[in-house]
């Protein structure tokens, strides 16, 4: 697919050149090289300066046509009304691929920056050069050890691509980085959504899409490959320009027309597209997504340390598809082995109760979880524990790795609520383990996935 | 008040004894000895348990009817049938406040445990002696370096006073510790919201009540309190129990009676309660509360570094009553001294095009946030930032703590998202700044902010 080979050059490219870089460096200057370089990026770099023989070390050319070597990507920062010779000057040196990182063409909603985008739109189309953007963040993949935007992102390699209009997501929020690639569409010329999807649909290393839509021009052909993709992977999607305000401002942000949100909602429906409402909903769903097996069976067991918090999670499933039945008869007997006469074994399970008089709280939590996970009523389990301090947290941590190596195929959520919940949640993330601060979010992201489950099973 | 001076020892006892104590100490026996002595507490402590002549190196009795001194404060955790008998002894021993840990009364379901209950009650009547609980978590104070819980929880000197339901939400969650004092009315014998209202609302350290509520016997004599007390300090609610399966729950872990959502947003509504619907947007909104000054002007000014991010930040806006207007063509004019001719300056303010050619991005950030806090066109303020390593997050947090130092009069919440974020918005918190992870729940906080201002200028 041409897609497949013509988007490449923006994740992995073999060489860059980087048109517009100022020749400052160091703290605080945002340049696009340095960065660069401090991912340890392995490809050939040509910095562009008519003014400098060398920047960061690295020598400089006066123009794209003075590089010697064959350029697969070049990124363009210049002010914006010497953008389209640049791109014409790529286009004649053979590049066929151009991020355009500049603002104010249809963002700034003058004449001027309508006019100039015709004119790069002219090139990409006679050409066949690939411009991504304008006021495009860039491009990024961890797996390369690239990234082409001025400032420093921090990703990690997870199996997750992001296609954005915005750079402010590439980084992740509080304590989850998500995204393995990364590309931001900006205001579009010539690389669609619809085009991304193509590639990671391919990319290997590529398992859930991750989507930050302002608008686009063409949403019935981004819909019609999204239909396609999500078969194979998960689309998770932040629509935003949402209310009236927002959309004004997506007009400025992106030059975007933002569009009916009933239409969208239709639409990503239709698509199997999992729709999210906000920044840490998208995290927390993707992250669902690409960490558990599949949630096939609604029926949600909530194992607990706190009963209030186990309440919270209940609300929180309430007007999902999410149901908290009872154990077997099997799993409640050998559970009520462990407790005391007088409290019924339901749904949440209370391990208070249980774990006070056991010899050891470690051992308690992991027979009764071994228990619970074995018991096939349930298709999806939560574990709700509270993390007061970093000594705890560590055990914590490791009896959960014990038992989600021991039942590596069920889909457990964990909930460490405690101001040090961020902590072990970070290195849980690392172990592979899902977790979250909060009982409201573990439950919808469990929602989301049986969601996205109840969609594939009914192709 | 009868309650200010009764419910004191639940929060600063000069004496407590502990019944019930296990003679086993040290990681994982949960001890509430050790726990005490862990928090530096400088009462008496009389550790009760008729089979050990010392724990943890201080000296025990057999009964409480035993010590030599006066004990302000009984905390009992023994089985559930020994209950009845030390509740009296307390009462004959001239026991003031009993907190009653254990569980398996009437959330058991049983008729035993209700039978139970029914005896501590009719002590409690006949006696004056306020029991708290039983079920409960105890009761705590950073202040008074005191907790009778037995399992360790992380406080802060904050001016918040929690009742709640459940121990699982005095840590606060995810970055944040917000309680200074808490106490878990359980399920409610004759210490019961009503009454801990009344306690903080004459606790001058106390200025923004949280309640965790899943269901209480006299709801109208809660209602009448917290109209009264909600005129001086806010009042912040996550009633939960909301969902039928919550319900069940909530029965069977504080033996609740939830009772219908559309009550109780009713009666909140009424008594000028703040409602909130997870525990993130609990410690967020009373976060809100204390840390800023009144929001009275609903015009919120969004300056921000990620057009993006800013967006998601209206689109959370949608359906409060914040809004997003123009800043004053005075200060619209100054801003645009600092932009590119081709950028519009509206609502929100795009950083990148106006500290990209600048000498120095702290100084461009310091400059025109001033402007925008100097015009009074605007209620509040909302600054976005990306965190994407710490090292630049120590540079924005002191941009910010020289901005809020200039402008401390100004609702000012700050967003920062990256996976670094968070210990920001740690360190943030401790300089007395508000900061979230996320746009939507900035915005979140400020529209319950605004709500509280309505309601207060209401009246």
């Amino acid at each position: 697919m041409d897609n497949v080979q013509g988007l490449k050059p923006f994740f992995e490219p073999a060489s860059i050149a980087i048109i517009g870089l100022s020749r400052k460096t160091g703290p605080g200057t945002y340049n696009a090289l340095e960065n660069l370089i401090s991912y340890g990026y392995a490809g050939l770099i040509y910095p562009i300066n008519p003014n400098a023989s060398e920047i960061a070390g690295i020598k400089a050319y006066p123009s794209i046509k003075d590089v010697p070597g064959p350029v697969e990507l070049a990124v363009i920062s210049t002010p914006r009304e010497r953008v389209p010779q640049h791109v014409r000057d790529c286009a004649a040196s053979g590049v066929r691929c151009v991020s355009i990182l500049t603002q104010g063409f249809n963002d700034a909603g003058d004449e001027e920056g309508n006019r100039l985008l015709a004119d790069i739109k002219q090139t990409a189309a006679a050409t066949g050069c690939r411009v991504l953007g304008p006021n495009s963040f860039g491009s990024a993949s961890y797996f390369h050890n690239f990234c082409s935007a001025f400032a420093r992102v921090s990703m990690q390699p997870s199996p997750v691509g992001l296609v954005s209009q915005t750079g402010g997501i590439f980084d992740g929020v509080s304590e989850f980085r998500f995204v393995g690639k990364g590309i931001d569409v900006g205001n579009i010329c010539n690389v669609d959504f619809a085009d991304c999807l193509d590639y990671y649909e391919r990319d290997p290393q590529v398992r859930v899409i991750a989507l930050h839509i302002e608008g686009m021009p063409n949403p019935r052909h981004f819909i019609d490959s999204a239909r396609r993709v999500s078969r194979s992977k998960p689309i998770v999607a932040l629509k935003t320009g949402r209310s009236r305000q927002a959309m004004k401002a997506a007009l400025s942000h992106t030059g975007s027309l933002a569009g009916s949100n009933e239409i969208w909602e239709a639409a990503f429906k239709q698509a199997g597209i999992v729709s999210v409402y906000s920044m840490e909903e998208m995290m927390d769903v993707t992250r669902a997504l690409y960490m558990l097996p599949p949630l096939t069976n609604p029926n949600i067991c909530v194992a607990t340390f706190s009963g209030g918090t186990a309440i919270m999670a209940l609300d929180a499933m309430q007007g999902t598809d999410l149901t908290t039945g009872e154990p077997s008869p099997a799993s409640r007997e050998q559970v009520a082995r462990h407790a005391p006469p007088w409290l019924g074994v339901g749904n949440p399970v209370d391990y208070w109760p249980m774990v006070m008089g056991s010899e050891s709280v470690p051992q308690a939590i992991d027979r009764i979880m071994g228990i619970l996970l074995s018991d096939r009523v349930f298709g999806g389990w939560m574990f709700i524990q509270i993390v007061p301090d970093l000594r705890r947290g560590g055990h914590t941590r490791d009896i959960l790795k014990g038992i989600v190596a021991r039942h590596p195929d069920r889909p457990l959520v964990c909930v460490l609520t405690g101001p040090h919940g961020s902590e072990i949640i970070r290195e849980l993330q690392s172990d592979g383990i899902l977790a979250f601060p909060t009982p409201e979010r573990a439950s919808r992201a469990l929602a989301r996935l049986y969601r996205y489950h109840l969609w594939r099973s009914s192709l």
